[in-house]
């Protein structure tokens, strides 16, 4: 046996760990998640998405007065520069991941502080993308429907404000709430792909525009938050409760996941699906559509003999069918998740930048042999 | 001692091998490099960018006939859809790697395969994406210098016209030959920090163009392609060859690295170095600015003694004087890394999709113990 072939290949790198972080603790046995130690189930309760984002950049709670400045900071950012909305408008018919992705880069070349990867110019470059990143998405979502952009309004919430911009409506405070909580959930989750390929950019010592960028990039993929737009799809392919069951039947079958099912982490329930859950069953009960909810129930009943193998419900089931319910477009859930998740990805880069290092592993060669190059007349 | 602290971190991933590759062998410690079983220097001295992408690509050198097909395919894609122009144009004021992100990023509103991720499909996209990405870069600069953008010229190889597009002027056949080997020489070199960028996010099964547009936010680190534009600056500021050792010595004492210096996997020169340094060496030459090659060789005879700590001189070390007697701004000497290497990100991301899976490692939590929420009024 040669020396190559005791290499261990860490496909996937899983179970590989590669950096300390003291922001979020998941146990994925035992389905908990903690952000700076406060559970996700007493933040989704009793948080706001502004405050959830202030603990996740400074580490504490914030007093009221820490809070009002932070939110200050917040709305300043409300307003995109003007060259924005032209690269917007410019490919207003792409995907809005694609538009965000790309809005989000050409930021770097309107924002002050760009190349300061210093570690306050990174926490003050991030709360303004925590408000331009939503505000890139809306002004999108009106542009293509040939609708103005709406004019942010400063007396709303974050998320309040969000649902107000997307939909041209003011949001009911119900609405709001939820898009609050959903926004909490989504803000940070530990090495998952996208905040790893921030991490991996920013170790290059390139500046926070690129590292969030290249997030984007990671969290398009169906594998990591692309999954949100496909469970609507398959609850109005399913149609009725009744025919959840068969649907599942078939879907194993063939050898297929279930959409909205399954996790790299969780083995039990994701910590984060009961409160969207909870939503999804009050808010289409009210919209007189409890069809919605109880396909969704059917689903995972019709899942239940898979639990023991560690599959279960993961957040994005539920989530696709709140955004539906409030009348948002399917292919814009994903940059939905895309704006809960930026104090997420600003955070692991502030971690990434205090004790910064050059990601780089290695690839085990098994390709050709060494062979003699011949000029193109002689092959 | 607990369970926790008997966990290994992996920091930088430094010697996890996450994949195997069959493209390009590197041998850090005897300094060789050979793509798909052909030494670099064959390569360098021997073939074309042409012909060394298709190597990549495809596995094998091309016969006559395949070399022309493949050619008419980068011809094919010199042409930049006008709105991609119009994004340039509205961030022309941004640094070159800014541009170039947002630019790749915006083409997939406007690549028809965009969301085909089929191996064929994928290298199709990123032949394309080899003559899209240098007509960016030399449409950007062509726009900020108040030049109206060039048209290609289809009697020229990929790296005159590039030249020609980037300067406005037709260069020499020496001018021509260098720029040709520079790309080759960049075209691809292992699990790098942006084709592992790449491989992340094309595993989360997102797109080509969202792949490629995260190897370009990671190349702009100055860890990792960004020293190029940094060793012109060093030679300027030393103004003379007698200078550079005592340059060399202010630098070491200070704990400083001397840029253009060590790399992450080689021990010995880069293998790359050599082929610059003798394009170096005749350009300066013959441009009656030998000024600068003995500048570059003072620095390295200062740098001997490290040489045995295995701090050599890299690829960056030579190409970015190269470009500086071409008459390209330092501020492109980035991009014209990325120029070479699209082939390389190409092929790590299809190399990937062949084996698809997400890519995920861990951090270690080392946060706050659990700890109760308590209202704002109560902190």
């Amino acid at each position: 046996m040669s020396a190559e072939e005791k290499i261990e290949i860490h496909r996937g790198l899983k179970g590989v760990y590669f950096e300390r972080s003291g922001t979020t603790f998941i146990d994925g046995k035992a389905g908990e998640l903690r952000y700076r130690g406060y559970s996700i189930h007493d933040l989704a309760q009793h948080s706001s998405f502004e405050e959830t984002a202030y603990l996740l950049l400074h580490g504490e709670l914030p007093s009221t007065a820490e809070l009002a400045a932070f939110d200050a900071k917040l709305k300043a950012a409300r307003r995109l520069p003007a060259p924005i909305l032209a690269v917007i408008e410019t490919m207003k018919q792409a995907h809005p991941m694609d538009v965000l992705r790309t809005a989000v880069s050409a930021l770097a070349g309107f924002e002050p502080d760009t190349y300061d990867n210093s570690i306050d110019a990174t926490r003050d470059k991030g709360i303004r993308l925590a408000s331009q990143v939503p505000m890139i998405v809306a002004a999108h979502e009106a542009i293509r429907n040939g609708r103005a952009v709406p004019e942010p309004d400063m007396a709303l919430s974050h998320a309040a404000n969000f649902l107000w911009m997307i939909t041209g409506r003011k949001p009911s405070p119900q609405g709001a709430q939820l898009m609050d909580r959903d926004l909490i959930l989504h803000a940070e989750h530990g090495s998952n792909a996208s905040s790893f390929t921030a991490r991996v950019v920013i170790g290059t010592e390139a500046t926070l525009h690129a590292a969030m960028t290249a997030a984007i990039a990671a969290l398009s993929g169906p594998a990591h938050g692309g999954a949100a737009e496909d469970v609507m799809r398959m609850a109005q392919e399913i149609g009725e409760p009744e025919r959840a069951a068969a649907y599942v039947k078939a879907k194993r079958a063939a050898g297929e996941a279930v959409t909205g099912f399954g996790h790299r982490v969780y083995r039990t329930e994701d910590p984060r699906a009961r409160h969207m859950r909870d939503g999804v069953e009050t808010l289409s009960r009210e919209m007189g559509e409890p069809k919605w909810f109880a396909i969704l129930q059917a689903v995972v009943d019709a899942m239940k003999p898979y639990a023991r193998f560690g599959v279960n419900v993961n957040v994005d089931f539920y989530s696709g069918v709140i955004y539906y319910l409030n009348g948002i477009s399917p292919d814009l859930f994903v940059p939905i998740f895309a704006v809960g998740r930026v104090p997420g990805w600003t955070v692991q880069c502030i971690e990434q930048l205090h004790n910064n290092i050059l990601i780089r592993p290695l690839t085990l060669y098994d390709g050709p042999e060494p062979r003699e190059y011949r000029d193109i007349s002689q092959r």
